[in-house]
């Protein structure tokens, strides 16, 4: 896996959400695919989806309850998950996540 | 001032200081200059530097002082300051800075 996005955009601003606990910037392939880079510090948090997603994992630990489901399952850095659109999930990040979330 | 970088290379993984009040990803442009784009929520912070640094504030409120000054100097979003090379700064985040960091 490359490291970095080549021939790229990226938002200069970056979103801000749960006041800071997640923190991503905004890119955009050549192809027109927009992706975000981002990092979870350690919280417990319930993210929506609009579009489905599938957060690939670089580095963390961090374990995800989907929407519906009542049991928790464990990632790692190298790992990937997918949530569904129009839903959400609860992630307990354990230690640092960093990711690429991927749209659609 | 455009609000996007085009035509760059963006690490995936982020830059976390501060146990996470500093978050950047880092980003180079087609003629290899790097940069990072960043934010820097509420604290008050010391940052050394290697090169030079100008910080371009794209929203936020902060108060730096420059290392060997007793005095602070506030700035805001639109606004930049200068920190030199092989130094260091204080920065008092008052609101949440983003930042574009041009090097050297």
């Amino acid at each position: 896996m490359s490291t970095q996005f080549d021939q790229v955009s990226v938002v200069k601003k970056a979103n801000v959400y749960f006041d800071g606990k997640c923190v991503s910037h905004t890119v955009t392939l050549a192809d027109g695919t927009r992706k975000s880079v981002g990092v979870i510090l350690p919280s417990t948090l319930n993210f929506g989806t609009a579009a489905p997603e599938t957060m690939e994992l670089l580095e963390g630990h961090c374990r995800v309850r989907l929407k519906g489901q009542d049991h928790w399952i464990e990632y790692r850095g190298g790992q990937s998950f997918d949530a569904p659109g129009n839903s959400s999930f609860d992630i307990e990040t354990i230690d640092t996540l960093h990711y690429v979330c991927h749209f659609g």
